[in-house]
């Protein structure tokens, strides 16, 4: 058998589970193997109706309903993704009730990042002469406008925001987007039964709904979270188990949205609650971050004694639970596993789901995020926390001991700070080939091609010896930041050019860039440097890359930055490949359309030999 | 084999397809049979991560993501649910938008029905004092605003109509709901892998979103379509596929929108577009309801020589198109086969799709309703219609000679004008026992449990039989129509109390109440009811029936009327028996939450039994 992880702590811990005959997520896996179904593997059933459960068999060309495989199997792939649409536009939406109750002084937060809020206001003809708090409420109701946006209308982000060259692209397509809601519904009835039966149609509706994604929902809100907790900068900080110490009561917000997150930081660095710990006869309180949050919170606050850094992605999950050291796994909008309760009851921890959308069976107690109740919120979890600390403080753990220094914090902005205040260095250096392209590294992790967080290592590995600068965003950021890619030392490892460019700027050759909900910066920064170049963006030599892609977040980002027009590798290979016209459409057609298209393939070497093909042509074509 | 259809019209037709061996829904239902798949069949399967497909069998109780098989049964049920919602709000959002532009005299429509307008906006606290125009601005405004409202707030629709006792009953439950589409996102979020794992709570949101559908979405929609086409009142019109007329121009307007339906009639009554298809070769134009469509045009148009009747439902669709006689489909909203594109090929026909989202492979031609464009599309389509008359006058046609006279447009204004101006006379028949009960039999047609319409046929004559009167809506509408069971003279298959009030009240025993859409009508209707009758809907005698359920609305429809408290009988089962917890959930225990609750079972006399008992007993508790 396979291990279960490319880091040391998760297999440890693996034997553990094993031994306690504890329900795990590489068990799971195993029992569901070898006989998976080909019909669902392929795309090639449905049963939405009540005709079916129908199958494209040799017998049976069409559904009952008429649809012939091209379109089941589209339409199967286009249902997953509006819930990726849904899931961003849903945190979008909290984040600008967050700014605009603080902006009425009604929150635990404040407005950090004032420059990003005037810089960001103007571009959106806000008037900026005014006091910061008015300028956040007219942002914020301009995000929330944004978000119920009709479908007929035009997104207002995409057109203040989208290089010029592309929404031409997109208005002779029909691809420019309203809002992510209505997007959302108009794709949502598209794919009911006898709606529309075209694959080439409704992909062309899942691509109008992937801009309005990015633009509608993504984009502003990292600004707004950069706007409230401040915008990432390069620090350092440390990963893996290792960092949990059972001797604290130890908080773990898990999920995706830093706001709970943020306010326990904030709280816990109150002396009375430190203190109150320490009467329960811990050593203090602790934040650990956990999964995305915890990746959203490491890009944006300092490590220090109280906020411990992150052990990890979403496959880590149980196996961090059964150390036994967690006292209150906070569970935000998604990226919590179901089982998290039978390891809480099991291990002397608490779960506690902070938004109204999340459950976990045998979870009784939540807390429902409200902005205005923050911190009355995160002090009343930081009090069970602290009452299950009482409970378990004599009992066994387990931590592996493993942790590392990283650095973290890269943001569109702090690259620039880190060039000196503009792009020029860093086209620069692509125009003289000493970086040979960007890749994004957008991933979430999964054990359908192998170990946890491998494929995207042994990618990463082989793009930065390619002289590749790799941004990395995603669960499969932590995966890299655990294995020691986005440190400075790991500069080693990467291709002479590379390394020359990485000891002069004083970066690591992998950027820890932040979560998934980062594809949206990361689109706008191949947007700024295309400006600055004076190319259409689909002409500069950046591709996109999620080597363990596991949900529908992540594939509506991937849609997204098809249309966009990126190359986009996505593996596992996403449950289309049961029609040729579906395959072919997404992985050639398309590129004559958008200039992005998908590529699949679970070889790490052959995943960047696409992309250096693809990178290099774009070299060429841009005469560089 | 089973005949295809309880019609000898369809019965017929499938001969003649099946000598031009074409492929059609009978044929396409056989090649699926018997080797359904069990695990489609129960919901006990999941793809919608890479982690993925998952099954649930005895070595593994649970998907890779940890799910059980509650989770993932309740899951993908919900899923399918999240398509009806979003497909009755785009044409809640369509009816508003025309509406609007109606007011603002941009459109070829008028407000029809000003009393209902006056009303409705006085219950809405809508200055009444003011032109009707103003006013109808200002309602339009109301459902535009409802449609968009954040899941925190409160539907404004469902304050001011629900009943007070079932206003307090929702918010106990936390089953108030804010607006249809953040509903929506909610729901379409939560059912993502990792974040609501609990089918009970899912269950939750599934309800609250079905209670924001009928009170966001369907009631207004439908009382727009009222102010817009004119109220339905009791009429005559005719139904089959005899109507058809192969030396008209005929063309169906096919699916659930009446808009375009509405302008082909109004423009298709004009001397110079009948003096066009005569100077064609053509005895006129006709325009023909068929599916949904056809039913929301037949309940408020008056059937003469331009405007036809109905020829069947969705199951009829294919076979309407065989004839050789129609010249142009118009495919609004849903309901149009993917297979059509081949029908209109082979038959000499040409489909014309009028909304946005519609799209049949293999037609190119497409026209997108706009409301100010209405009279210009119209126009258009006449022309086109015109065309394929000349292109197909001296080609085959096979036109199956039946046809039926009904009586249809029972609305709760014309119910309650047949009952003399107030709802007494209905409410006495019930409390002495004429009427044991009311059933709505709101359906959509299917093969899954027998030949086309004969579930419902066979149901609705034992409901009547024992004395209760039906109101009938959906596709199965058409069904019962075809039957003759909406003629005045199906009052001899009654029961003698129920033939009495049908003779005393000059009305059918099964009234043709309308579509699918109207469910939001007919709870209006049961909460006037137990308002007059002054006790909670749930104490009512009354119940929900879909004998032969087909799609996504109508299972959203179904959940909205357990939410709102009534006994909802559906068959075929929907996938969810994997689960016994699902089932004893749906079908027990939310009876103890919200009055409603879901019955299943496909034999009609077990059905009728089921819905007696619970008849009797609600009879029992009123002491009448």
């Amino acid at each position: 058998m396979e291990e279960v992880s490319y880091h040391d702590s998760i297999n440890e811990m693996y034997e553990k589970v094993e031994e306690d005959k504890i329900t795990n997520v590489k068990d799971r896996f195993e029992s569901q193997e070898p006989t998976r179904c080909k019909f669902c593997s392929e795309g090639i059933r449905c049963n939405i109706c009540s005709n079916g459960p129908c199958r494209i068999t040799k017998n049976a060309e069409r559904g009952v309903c008429g649809i012939d495989k091209d379109g089941m199997v589209m339409r199967n792939f286009v249902r997953i993704n509006t819930m990726g649409t849904s899931a961003y536009t849903y945190h979008a939406k909290t984040a600008a009730k967050t700014l605009k109750a603080t902006a009425k002084n009604e929150t635990i937060f404040e407005i950090k990042d004032e420059e990003k809020l005037r810089d960001l206001a103007n571009k959106f003809g806000i008037d900026t002469s005014r006091k910061k708090e008015e300028i956040a409420l007219d942002l914020s109701d301009l995000l929330l406008e944004e978000i119920n946006r009709d479908s007929e209308e035009t997104s207002e982000v995409l057109s203040e925001l989208a290089p010029e060259t592309r929404k031409e692209t997109w208005n002779k397509l029909g691809l420019t987007p309203g809002g992510p809601l209505h997007e959302l519904m108009d794709v949502n009835t598209s794919v009911m039964t006898n709606v529309d039966g075209d694959y080439k149609s409704m992909a062309n509706k899942a691509l109008k709904m992937g801009l309005s994604t990015i633009y509608g929902s993504l984009t502003l809100l990292e600004e707004i979270q950069d706007i409230l907790f401040g915008t990432a900068s390069p620090h350092k900080s440390q990963v893996d188990m290792g960092i949990l110490d059972e001797n604290y009561v130890n908080i773990l917000p898990n999920g995706h949205e830093p706001f709970i997150g943020a306010a326990l930081i904030q709280v816990a660095r109150r002396d009375e609650i430190q203190q109150k710990a320490k009467e329960a006869g811990a050593k203090g309180v602790r934040i650990i971050g956990s999964i995305e949050t915890g990746q959203e919170l490491m890009q944006r606050f300092e490590t220090d004694e109280i906020f411990a850094g992150l052990t990890g992605n979403w496959i880590s999950n149980e196996f961090v639970l059964a150390t036994g050291a967690v006292d209150a796994l906070v569970a935000d909008m998604n990226c919590t596993l179901p089982t998290s309760g039978i390891y809480a009851e099991k291990y002397n921890s608490k779960i506690i789901p902070v938004n109204k959308l999340v459950n976990i069976p045998g979870v009784e107690e939540r807390i429902e995020y409200k902005p205005k109740k923050a911190e009355e919120q995160a002090l009343k979890i930081i009090d069970k926390a602290i009452e299950n600390y009482r409970n378990r403080k004599n009992k066994e753990t387990n931590i592996p001991q493993y942790k590392k220094d990283i650095t973290t914090g890269f943001s569109p902005k702090s690259i620039k700070k880190a060039l000196g205040g503009s792009l020029d260095p860093l086209i620069e250096h692509i125009k003289q080939n000493n970086i040979r392209g960007i890749v994004a590294m957008i991933s979430c992790t999964t054990l359908k091609n192998g170990p946890q967080d491998e494929k995207i290592n042994k990618l990463a590995e082989k793009l930065i010896k390619e002289n590749i600068l790799v941004l990395s965003a995603g669960c499969g950021n932590a995966g890299l930041q655990v294995s020691g890619l986005t440190r400075l030392d790991a500069k080693e490892k990467a291709g002479k050019k590379l390394k020359k460019v990485c000891n002069q700027l004083n970066i690591p050759p992998v950027l820890s860039f932040g979560t998934c909900t980062d594809t949206g910066r990361i689109i706008n920064l191949v947007s700024k440097l295309s400006q600055e170049i004076g190319t259409d963006p689909t002409n500069l030599p950046v591709a996109v890359s999620a080597p363990e892609y596991m949900e529908q977040k992540a594939t509506i980002a991937a849609i997204g930055a098809i249309a966009y027009g990126l190359y986009t590798h996505v593996s596992p290979t996403p449950p289309v490949t049961g029609s040729e016209n579906v395959v072919s459409l997404l992985t050639e057609e398309v590129e004559n359309l958008t200039g992005g298209k998908l590529a699949v393939g679970e070889d790490p070497e052959e995943i960047k030999k696409g992309i250096l093909e693809h990178l290099d042509k774009k070299r060429e074509k841009l005469g560089i």
